[in-house]
């Protein structure tokens, strides 16, 4: 097994230095004409000039009566003028055009009427009351400039200056070409190793967004001949070409090669994580693009790279990231000489903005679902300090991120269904939970890095939840403990508890791989303080150094074979279809600082923890939880 | 002819709360389910779980070889271990499944590879480079919430989290009923009294913008029971139903007779400006809006009404208007208890942005087109003071405001051919003119309201022109004079001259009405000069007192009859047909200040100027223009 090898990594700024030398030299796309009316954010390919005026004849801008100007001076309270219906004065509505000879507008409720005259008591200035010719709009004058983004209005004054086509850029065309033996369509009876086809999607929606639109090919199977005749074929076809996967340098990987023989490789890895294996190239003048296929790695390199391409064949630039500054709430660490984009959640509990850093992972798809931005580490930079100010690109607004409560502590499957019955409820508010343990959730309240916090921490010296932690390690912060449910914790296991797991004793046995909540989890606490009751040595119980986050976790561990038990809540074990053995019932509450109780976001939360029904329903399907103090509060200090 | 009159208009704020008390009731539209890919931007209905972990196998994370962790305890640079391939040790990529019984991955660059063996020097740990079932979703898990508008990573999730299909909010459906005899469809031959029906155009796709969609009726005449018909059946398929025009209080407006009939008319006549005669109604529970026909008072009604209702229907809160902070550059009078939507113009020439009022006609779209932002006057006030700090809500974003050059001063048509060569050169860069004539751009570039202004002033002492006023006007201000051109002055006749005007003494001719620009123009001063000159006591010529803002209005004005001549430049009477007797030729030349000189995008404008041989072909296309000059530098102080 030969080792393929990088040709040469390129810095992130050289790589997009030369990706836009090839590009920015490339024409716009080939215009079309369409119609006016379906041009909403297309962009002009020519400059739009107006055809006519508006109006386009005299028109009264009021209802009333035309007449001349110059039978009217002299008018006033002591001295009207009477003019005679029909040929001084004619009756017009608004919009109407002026009668030939006619040169002013008296307004209805400025007249009296008596018999086949009006009787007016000010004179008129020359076309007053009229919108003349051209006022809105002059025959001739520019009416959008070549490489604008047609809006509303826009099609309004196209219309009102008497165009019914328009000129336009046509949508870039993306050829995509997902590749992989391996790789299987949405929807396809999954077999152990198949990856399911989500990128080319990923990517062609992005393109929407940005204006272009893509066309598919079907999924190719790792073959260079297939795949060159495919590419070809899309080459002919397309402003440029996307080849998904197979860029990196396995056996498999076939792009790298097959570019170079086609074209020019112009770089074949970048210094960036996530996003190192990716393929830019030159075939015949067309952009092609070898995409990572780890979604993370392809959703930002076709951010990257694709979206300035996408908008330069539209005759735009792309326009600027939207970002805020934020402080970071942990310190993060970086290779030197790699450009780093750090997914972080954002959020707003005191002043200012705190961003912490999620999953690092290339494949995990759900570290970028659930960002709300995007901190660049500079190649220069071995990493950024704690509470550093930096400066982070939003994948969500920052309304949306103002509306977010944040959640830091302990894990419950019932956190899930409060984030979907608040934004049910309140669209405008969203919940966000970070997994990071009771004690977590307890240094996030006094860090003021979340709003809320949940926790379920066992006070070995009084068997009391929660509160003496609260009175040792929240000192001095007013606050209200409202208890959410009491759970059932215990031993998760296979279906039918094949090894017949029955006591916290079990765990030493040698057939028995036991998985382990973190340290700082009240689920952490309680299986140490049962450890510790029966004098068990941890170091002896195997896997106890593996550790999950949260309970689902830890049942995803059992259920695919990594784990033969571990602890956890009854409906972790319920939900993916597992036993689970009892050990102790606890208490899970939530901690809300006075200073964020009365904001409507956590009201409208409090709200629905205490009063809806629905929600109430929900918690009980999911099984194992008791709610009969749900919403109470518990402490208040 | 009887006046109908408002019932009783209502408060902006009353009339948007009696609204919300309608729709706020109303439920979402019908779910439909679409598939994952077409799913962008679409609004989930129901929160989504996912059906499968990701990955559902465990799957290598590198490119290596599966093994057994318990195998490679001990391992050592000193004591090696070996592995045997096929019972060992698997070739694994990266993606594949982890053989049975296996549980890490040693690296590919980690291991020596000796005949059927490989060596490795190190031990792993369990699941070492293995990406485990559930790392990036666990199935079960929350992957969208109700309400949650799909972005690509979304889709992304979706697909991966097993979805092939999603249920979505159908968007909804808006009926839009044209109305009016006058008006008619874009592209039809056009008589004296028509109107180009272009508002359904416009709120259709504003409409798609926020989500939903239209279906449009024909243009319906001023009958009531057509539109009556018309309407019940637009109901009948609709979430709600717009009637455009014939809201008011008009003889052949019949909605608010209409609408009282079929239901009940919550408002009618509402103190906002423009858009006062808006008609709000409920049929059935149905939201009805009658919308004023002037395209501005219909843009800003749709917007503030329909806008969050079409929002709601899809279980949204409409996002907040990007806003931003500005200078007010002049006064501006308001009535009240109305509230008014000031139009206006936004740059960032110093420190902060200025906000300049433009056109308040409900009728003139394009002063709306041409607009950055939209200032709120409250109903309680009389008015903004200059330079008050107001909030803009933005119709442009602040990265294009930004690259706007603001551009005031005399009007010359080649300031549109700039403005579309400098986007057309540089999507990026905008210039905005706005006409306040000569002296209006000096005084602009005095109090920092503008980048460049263009100006044509001759003093009539030294009989040159610009650098006297300059000297005299921008004393202390370090700046370029440039010359764009030179062109002829003279008086735009009608076509073949019929009333033989020849010289400025044909001014005072009784058959005569003149056009006059406005003070403080360029071609006032020259009128004035000229009159002057000959002892011409201005208030002896017919329309002297009548002012156009620009070359076009004045060329406008002698086409459509408003006047017999009027002073201009020869571009403005060939654009519309007119004849033309030459007067003089002057400099139009353009004044930047140094402080702007080395910005990026005047830098671009003066390259275009100086260099862009088809600008200059466009210019001497124009016609009556001498570019021998153009870029030159006149003066510099």
């Amino acid at each position: 097994m030969k080792r393929k090898i990088y040709l040469k990594t390129t810095s992130f700024k050289d790589a997009l230095h030369k990706w836009a030398s090839l590009y920015s030299s490339l024409p716009q796309t080939e215009t079309e004409i369409i119609r006016v009316e379906d041009s909403l954010n297309r962009v002009t390919a020519e400059a739009v000039f107006a055809r006519i005026s508006s109006p386009f004849y005299h028109a009264s801008a009021m209802d009333g009566f035309a007449v001349r100007f110059e039978e009217t001076l002299g008018a006033s309270e002591t001295t009207p003028v009477r003019l005679k219906l029909g040929s001084q004065a004619v009756p017009v509505n608004t919009g109407n055009p002026l009668p030939e000879g006619f040169n002013a507008v008296v307004m209805v409720e400025d007249v009296h009427q008596e018999e086949d005259f009006i009787i007016i008591n000010a004179p008129l200035t020359p076309y007053q009351n009229v919108r003349a010719v051209g006022e809105d709009i002059v025959k001739t004058e520019l009416i959008l400039p070549e490489n604008h983004i047609i809006r509303p209005v826009d099609i309004a004054a196209l219309l009102a200056g008497g165009h019914t086509e328009v000129k336009v850029r046509g949508k870039p065309l993306v050829g995509v070409i997902p590749t992989g033996d391996e790789v299987v369509e949405p929807g396809t009876a999954l077999k152990p190793g198949n990856i399911i086809e989500f990128n080319s999607r990923m990517i062609a929606s992005m393109t929407e967004l940005w204006g272009g639109r893509c066309v598919r090919e079907d999924i190719t199977p790792d073959d260079k001949g297939l795949i060159r005749e495919k590419l070809l074929s899309m080459l002919k076809r397309c402003d440029f070409v996307v080849v998904i996967a197979g860029s990196s340098v396995g056996t498999k990987d076939h792009a790298p090669e097959l570019l170079g023989e086609l074209g020019e490789v112009l770089v074949h890895g970048v210094n960036i994580k996530p996003g190192k294996p990716l393929l830019l190239a030159n075939i015949e003048g067309k952009p092609v693009m070898g995409l990572p296929g780890y979604p993370v790695s392809a959703y930002l390199t076709f951010e990257f790279f694709a979206r300035p391409l996408i908008y330069h064949l539209q005759g735009l630039r792309a326009p600027e990231y939207q970002t805020i500054k934020a402080r970071l709430s942990r310190p993060v660490y970086s290779i030197l000489g790699q450009t780093e984009f750090l997914r972080v959640k954002v959020g707003r509990v005191s002043k200012g903005f705190v961003a912490s850093p999620v999953g690092r992972g290339a494949g995990a798809i759900m570290t970028l679902q659930r960002a709300d931005g995007i901190v660049v580490i500079p190649e220069g930079s071995e990493g950024i300090g704690q509470s550093v100010e930096v400066d982070v690109r939003l994948l969500r607004s920052k309304e949306e991120i103002e509306n977010t409560i944040v959640c830091i502590g302990s894990h419950d499957n019932c956190l899930d269904l409060m984030a979907n019955f608040l934004k049910k409820r309140h669209p405008l508010y969203s919940l966000s939970s970070a997994h990071l343990g009771s004690m977590g959730g307890i240094v996030a309240i006094k860090q003021s890095q979340a709003h809320i916090a949940g926790t379920h921490l066992l006070d070995e010296a009084t068997g009391q939840y929660n509160i003496p932690y609260i009175k040792r390690l929240l000192k001095g912060i007013s606050l209200v403990l409202i208890n959410l449910v009491y759970r059932m914790q215990g031993f998760i296991v296979k279906k039918g508890n094949p090894k017949n797991i029955q006591s916290v004793d079990d765990l030493l046995r040698d057939d028995i791989t036991f998985i382990n909540r973190q340290a700082g989890s009240g689920t952490r606490v309680l299986t140490d303080k049962l450890l510790r009751e029966r004098d068990i040595d941890p170091s002896t119980i195997k896997g106890y150094n593996r550790e999950e986050y949260t309970h689902m976790g830890v049942a995803s561990a059992v259920a695919s074979g990594v784990a033969d038990v571990g602890m956890g809540i009854l409906t972790a074990a319920v939900s993916l279809g597992l036993d689970f053995v009892p050990i102790a019932k606890e208490r899970y509450d939530i901690i809300i600082p006075l200073e964020h109780l009365e904001r409507p976001m956590i009201q409208a939360l409090l709200d629905i923890i205490r009063n809806d029904k629905e929600f109430h329903s929900a918690i009980l399907e999911a099984g194992g939880y008791d709610i009969s103090d749900i919403g109470k509060v518990v402490y208040e200090q």
